[in-house]
């Protein structure tokens, strides 16, 4: 069955390109400054590949009968069930690199059917009948996953379901006193600080997938915004939950902190969709900030910058964002996008910070900020590369797709560890990046490989590391060529018993490291608690839990 | 058996009194303004009855056999077994107010054995022969539980054995870069900051049971200080844990946040050692403040106050300690304990303020705080009562002491709520205290009571309440006096959607609340849980999980 036929879409599509990030109308063109510096440093020579549309592309036959689609059409109603082959193939993927890659065939698997429901109770009606009728449950937010928690895997069960959540974009609830705002799951970051803002509140969860994840989402991937130094992660904003399970729905909260035994929150955070589907997420909410500093500085290299960022990080003038490029990340940051691979690094690191706040608040944390870096060797940048890097955080994933089409591989690891773990770690992955995609004595092509490394998210104790990694691709099997890399940094990873995630989630793609960072007794727990909640195992097989 | 043949103890006492708080050679004296107050309030008379000494006392035999033992012995050596009575009864209860009232009895339960293992080998082993021989475990560290954590519970199981964890006593590692100190579990709050200090260190986790109370103690309850608007709640300190259970050693951390699937650390806070035993706790610790600055302010009433103090607790320049007393409170709070009763309250709500850290960062949030304060109507009544509360701040169990040994019962029923609850709460609470024991229309004679209520822990969303109760003792059934009290505030609590305990735990004394907070389905997922870690149900049995 061919996934063109769009007139049989009965169910509206995603709004991000299918097989990329972001706008559909939006195109990325390489300078001729970053061309030549691709085909200097990768040997490739630029040429765009052309693009598959849907209507290109042959979806299997959809597995569920007249009847099973009947009986889902009768909990959601009719306009909200669709078996058409491109509904099916929009939601077939996340956005990670192998997922764009993989996007290239003629022949892809995809979910059964899609399955819009448009309350709790749906939800929890869907779920059982699932669970009765042996049918898997992939539940779908913004499509922004990047760890395979999409991927249509059936588990063994006799077909898979995309339950779309986009009907849940409602502030349910708001608690102006406690500052706790009620939304739902497909609550997407810009939508959430829409409903936030009409009451004068932020959420303040700013990831880079930011315009298009959803509440639902950030939860259960236990997402980290780029102003987590400010309002913390994801989990850390997170009071209260709604999970639909097949055994019932678990409500948690909105009590911040308690005693009452384990903290079952912290288990459905994290949990992927594999426990059920979160349908509402009860959020720590902050005025809108009156104001906004940025300010970048310049520290000579990665161990020192490292050690002023975790000073920074530890003090009470700590700023709502705080990041630092390594040396190579930082001459591509200072750069414009259409200026990379141009000269204009002033070499060293780049730190970035901001501050919100009150104006008095924000100007007396930048000063004592500014008193700590100083005393750390930096030196001011002033706040324009700062601004420069606010207005062009969410574009990233839009270079990526260029760079794609022209045979340049581009994709991302991240982790995070201890913070006297941090110089070394991130030696040991760079070059297990390198090394891995360097080499030819395995069946893929040797390819040079620039590895840019930042510390974006800190903490007391840790910090995260996050890497870019751009090389050739090796066309004839450029998503085993990205595994290879893949698995040779996530040795490196658990090698220096650091994290194998900080905020990508396990997925299908972390999964084979889970036990060696919790145990097999943790694996063992997670098991038992699977069991309990979704005993016939139908949601979101073969993600997460080993 | 009696108790007495104090001789036969093999294994050193705990060091707190046997039926009371603290250190066995201090009295608290009553002072006549005191004894006035209580006389006119209460109408008791101020009659101290005589305290038993252990040797009063007849436990029941030791069920565990000559066999059992030498095994036992076999595990942790001939020093660290007794089944000397004395040793047992020692560890037979906690230190609620029903705790105490029972140590009254002239035969009371105990464990059947006092296991004092060295290692987590050694725990390992004891664990894994308990499952096998139908022992129950009851884990022992400071033996300040006041939920019934400690009950001598066999579960159904042949015997039931205290394992005491003082051995547990050192600094395991230190990571002076990450901040990160490994503790046994059986640390003291006191040697903790001993150990720490002497690398400039400090915990700051000081809880009404620091001196006492022990690092594993702390985790497995989600223990929250006096400092944890500075410091956080014990919980958020936690990096990394050992946890023994009858399948294996969990070992989780140190990484403080990740997003690889959920928290499975936030599943053994909590635990209240019925997963298996936490042997050893990875803590954030920070260096040994600078400065300490007390401040204490007046504000006119409860409503207004805890507005106050929300937007204390929100703002950047939050104290280390943060707690405001109402107004009853206040009275008693201004006045030296030797001059309870006395006149002395400037009325309206006090509140206590202590900033800790840098010279500049005190003085700076001090000035912040003052002004948000000052906005809020509060006066200023300089260092003196902040420097008092600070002096006396662990002495409060002493007190209780004294007064039930006069007859007056004195208890505490603690509880959070998100903020727009914590006025009504606070009347809901107060109310049912009041009702309930100045009812006669049950089996009990009718009580005023003296109902005393702080917040003392603060968050974005939400804030704890803390009531003490002074009533009259019926000492016909004062431990059933007390239950009905209790359960009348549970009431209260449970109806209002606030939790059961913000950091006394679950323990006997509120199991039977936990569905409520957490759902069927939530008791059934702790309940998985178990049965994984803990399939034969040895560990701490009739706690926590209904």
């Amino acid at each position: 069955m061919s996934a063109s036929a769009s007139s049989f879409s009965s169910v509206p599509a995603p709004p991000m390109r299918w097989d990329g990030w972001g706008d559909p109308d939006r195109e990325t063109v390489l300078s001729d400054a970053m061309l030549g510096l691709i085909r200097d440093a990768l040997g490739v020579r630029g040429d765009a590949r052309s693009r598959h549309t849907p209507d290109d592309v042959v979806v299997p036959d959809c597995r569920l009968t007249d009847d099973d689609l009947a009986e889902l059409t009768g909990i959601v109603g009719e306009d909200h069930v669709s078996r058409a082959p491109v509904d099916r193939l929009l939601r077939a993927a996340g956005r990670s690199t192998p997922d764009l890659l993989r996007r290239r065939a003629t022949t892809q698997s995809a979910p059964d059917a899609v399955v819009v429901p448009g309350s709790t109770d749906e939800v929890a009606a869907v779920v059982a009948w699932c669970a009765d009728a042996d049918v898997a449950v992939v539940t779908y937010g913004g499509g922004t996953a990047v760890t395979g928690g999409l991927a249509p895997l059936a588990g063994g069960h006799r077909a898979v379901i995309s339950l779309d959540m986009r009907r849940f974009d409602g502030l349910v609830d708001l608690d102006e006193v406690s500052r706790i705002a009620a939304l739902g799951a497909g609550v997407t970051g810009p939508r959430a600080e829409e409903l936030l803002a009409e009451h004068g509140l932020s959420l303040g969860h700013f990831p880079q997938s930011f315009r298009y994840a959803t509440v639902g989402g950030f939860a259960v991937t236990r997402s980290s915004g780029q102003a987590s130094a400010g309002y913390g992660r994801f989990d850390e904003m997170v009071v209260g939950l709604t999970l639909v399970t097949p055994r019932g729905v678990l409500r948690l909260g909105p009590v911040e902190r308690s005693a009452a035994g384990p903290d079952l929150r912290q288990l459905v955070l994290g949990s992927e969709g594999t426990f059920g589907v979160v349908t509402e997420v009860s959020l720590r909410v902050h005025p809108v900030p009156e104001a906004v500093v940025a300010q970048a500085w310049r520290l000579p290299d990665f161990a020192s910058g490292a050690a002023a960022v975790r000073t920074v990080a530890r003090s009470d003038a700590r700023p709502t964002v705080l990041r630092m490029s390594d040396e190579a990340e930082t001459a591509v940051n200072l750069a414009s996008p259409g200026a990379i691979g141009a000269d204009g690094s002033p070499g060293g690191c780049l730190v970035i910070t901001r501050f919100e706040g009150t104006e008095r608040d924000c100007a007396d944390r930048r000063a004592r900020v500014a008193d700590l870096l100083t005393e750390a060797g930096a030196t001011d940048l002033g706040p324009e590369p700062a601004q420069a890097w606010a207005h062009g955080r969410f574009d990233a994933p839009y270079l990526r797709d260029a760079l794609l089409a022209i045979g340049v591989g581009c994709e991302t690891v991240e982790t995070a560890t201890t913070w006297s773990g941090v110089v070394s770690l991130r030696t040991a992955v760079s070059d297990a990046l390198t090394t891995a995609l360097g080499s030819d004595d395995g069946p893929f092509a040797a390819s040079p490989a620039m590895v840019l490394c930042h510390i974006s998210h800190t903490y007391a104790t840790a910090a995260s590391l996050y890497f870019t990694v751009v090389y050739r691709l090796d066309e004839r099997d450029a998503v085993g060529q990205w595994e290879a890399a893949k698995e040779a940094a996530s040795r490196a990873i658990v090698d220096h018993r650091a994290t194998i995630t900080h905020h990508h989630a396990i997925g299908t793609d972390h999964r084979a490291h889970l036990a060696a960072e919790i145990g097999d007794l943790g694996v063992q727990v997670l098991r038992a608690v699977k069991a309990t909640l979704d005993p016939s195992g139908v949601m979101n097989p073969g993600k997460l839990i080993p």
